[in-house]
């Protein structure tokens, strides 16, 4: 047996016990971690200066190093996080149905635990801590493999947790950190069926691609964004340029972000300078297709690599389209069923839109930014499904669970 | 581009437009397809006799023979299940949750049609058509991939569904057949990652575990069913034999019936010999334990190979054991997680088994038989899912579904 179906086989005893936690066990729990990590902070950052002055060397980039780096206050964000997540409603136990048949069999559909959650991530060691304590909370153990880069905080990380939940009457093994960075270690996660019951990546595209390709551990993909604003013929310009505005720069990096703006060809002379005036604020570079750049002077001439690219960057493509539908067609081939937007005070369109339109959330003049478990009132979560398989959208504690069915009878046979 | 990757582009195009049809569109097409079906019975038993001469040369069981066979009656009975389907409520357009968030915006989340489902299926020529229905009403598309052995019945059903669409406003593309029954079109159908979005195997466990292996494509495993039944010491004895006899007996061959009785040591003594003069009525053989042995004098004696064993045959397993404990300890190692049950009077420790054990569906004084989409209360079903992940249990309708989240502001942003 291998060490990693050593770590499977614990987390599948751990599991157990967590299932039937109560709320207050689990509770207590994470308020034993956050008090621990924030009291050990020193601790944390000495591990970390090790990953940092590694990356250094390594040449890592600057983001990359923001990434990686931890202090007093980012441990203190950590610690926060994880006492707002006490305040959150447990998911486990909730009764969805209750069927009354007419043998006389009750059924309840309720809500209990996924099992043992596979966790591979990147750079970020905040994952190690959020990840771990969104699994605890929705009563899931779970097996987390970082980065090499973020290693050495990991293990310091994940050591405290196990420690604070060893002053519980939890077991430690509800969180384990596969202290092997190798590719082998994440391939042998994702083919650990038995033990495993979901894996979920976070990183990057290649990341992502590679557990989907390589697991045979059921995968929620948390997928890129390539997020479109249509501006319908008959938008609130001002309203149109806010949006756009806001959805591309207020943070450009993340999934959220809109990456291409679709203009109605009655409205573009009109809009796209007001716009552009908006966007220049921040020096986002356009990218516009032919039309755009008769209209937009400085407008940069797209070319064929600029439909569905997300840029993660000020940059922004722009398309003029002939109607809706062309709208809705451009998205169909260029989405990738994240965010998508129209702007207009034209119900039916926007009905026609929101319909047609088949991606995690679809909007009606707002930002595609709010796709985000805290804007959805659902608290922290643990990524953005772009799949659609159990789970779409933002993952908050109650997509950390699955569904028994408890059939109550007195004697009921076939 | 290969002839599979051009199904799943014309699915995916059938798809776009079946994900807007209406309920009535939807329930057209049912009614052609159930019509044409039984007008041309004598065309589909004219293929399926190709198919049947080419297994009795093949050698096929008798088993798989029966199978394979359709008749006037059989064609009958496909008809009237799509007849039925009709009947029941459209999954899509479902108004699931209503989000009102303090900055005005209204989430709404809504059942959609999950998009593109393949089903990769073995002999039985009726899957062809409950399947293509039930992904039809559900607003999927769908790409089948049956065995070889009734592929002359399969192309006959799925033509004739076809023309029957045709005659309807939905494109004919919404059922595709691959013809290609080699083992390389299923293992292409399993990669069609961007095209399908959902992966059926229906079949035995090698199919299935095939499936599970080497699919990139999302699956929802149907998988096998190893249901235990305990009998605790506060049991009504008349009724645990009754159940067993049921669970057992009823229907050997299926996932759902009862293949292992777990008694507890203070009520063997008197139960089991009820529970046996049950099972005899039917020559059930008791492959039990030692001290079932000592009990039962004409039980066989179990090697290890039998516990967690799906015999599907008139047989079944049994242990005597010390406590609720020890039942709960042998279905956590040997439960496929299919449908377990408790026979007892004592509340307390049905919720404790209730609670514990980890299963789709779990009962208390019933029968494990009626884990069954039409038994549930769900209509027709493609399946029993044993994952946990987005369906468990019967997979009706609902379970077709995915979600989306419709935002409506007036100019958010964030």
């Amino acid at each position: 047996m291998t060490q990693l179906t050593e770590m499977g086989k614990r987390a599948r005893v751990a599991a157990r016990r967590l299932a039937i936690a109560t709320t207050e066990e689990k509770n207590n729990a994470l308020s034993a971690i956050a008090r621990d990590l924030e009291d050990n902070y020193l601790r944390i950052i000495d591990a970390n200066k090790i990953d940092i002055e590694a990356g250094e060397n390594a040449g890592l980039s600057k983001a990359l190093l923001d990434r990686l780096r931890l202090d007093e206050k980012r441990v203190a964000d950590i610690a926060d996080s994880i006492r707002e997540l006490i305040d959150l409603a447990d998911p486990v136990g909730r009764l969805l149905e209750q069927i009354e048949r007419p043998n006389g069999l009750t059924i309840n559909k309720v809500a209990v635990p996924i099992g043992v959650i596979g966790i591979i991530y990147e750079a970020r060691p905040n994952v190690t801590a959020d990840a771990a304590t969104l699994c605890l909370k929705s009563g899931n153990a779970v097996i987390l493999r970082g980065g090499k880069e973020a290693i050495h905080s990991n293990m310091i990380i994940a050591e405290l947790m196990r420690s604070a939940i060893s002053g519980s009457c939890l077991p430690p093994d509800c969180i384990q950190l596969i202290s092997d960075t190798s590719r082998e270690s994440a391939n042998e996660l994702m083919r650990l069926n038995g033990y495993v019951d979901m894996l979920i990546p976070r990183g990057g595209a290649g990341l992502i691609r590679n557990v989907v390709t390589n697991s045979t551990v059921p995968v929620i993909e948390t997928g890129a964004g390539t997020c479109h604003i249509y501006v319908d013929k008959a938008a609130d310009i001002d309203m149109a340029a806010t949006i756009i505005f806001n959805a591309k720069t207020s943070r450009p990096s993340v999934c959220n972000a809109c990456e291409c703006m679709l203009i109605h060809q009655n409205i573009a002379a009109e809009a796209l300078p007001a716009i552009a005036a908006e966007l220049v604020k921040k020096g986002v570079e356009i990218r516009g297709d032919e039309r755009t750049c008769a209209i937009l002077a400085n407008a940069v001439a797209a070319t064929g690599d600029d439909w569905g690219r997300e840029y993660g960057d000020y940059i922004i493509a722009c398309r003029v389209v002939d109607n809706i539908e062309q709208a809705i067609e451009h998205i169909f081939d260029y989405g990738t069923g994240h965010s998508e937007a129209i702007i207009t005070e034209d119900e039916q369109q926007a009905a026609k839109f929101m319909s047609q339109i088949d991606a995690a959330a679809v909007y009606h003049n707002a930002s595609t930014r709010f796709t985000d478990g805290g804007c959805f009132g659902f608290g922290a979560e643990i990524g953005i499904s772009t799949q659609k398989l159990h789970a779409r959208g933002p993952l908050g504690l109650r997509e950390l669970t699955a569904v028994k069915y408890l059939v109550y009878g007195d004697g009921q046979i076939r």
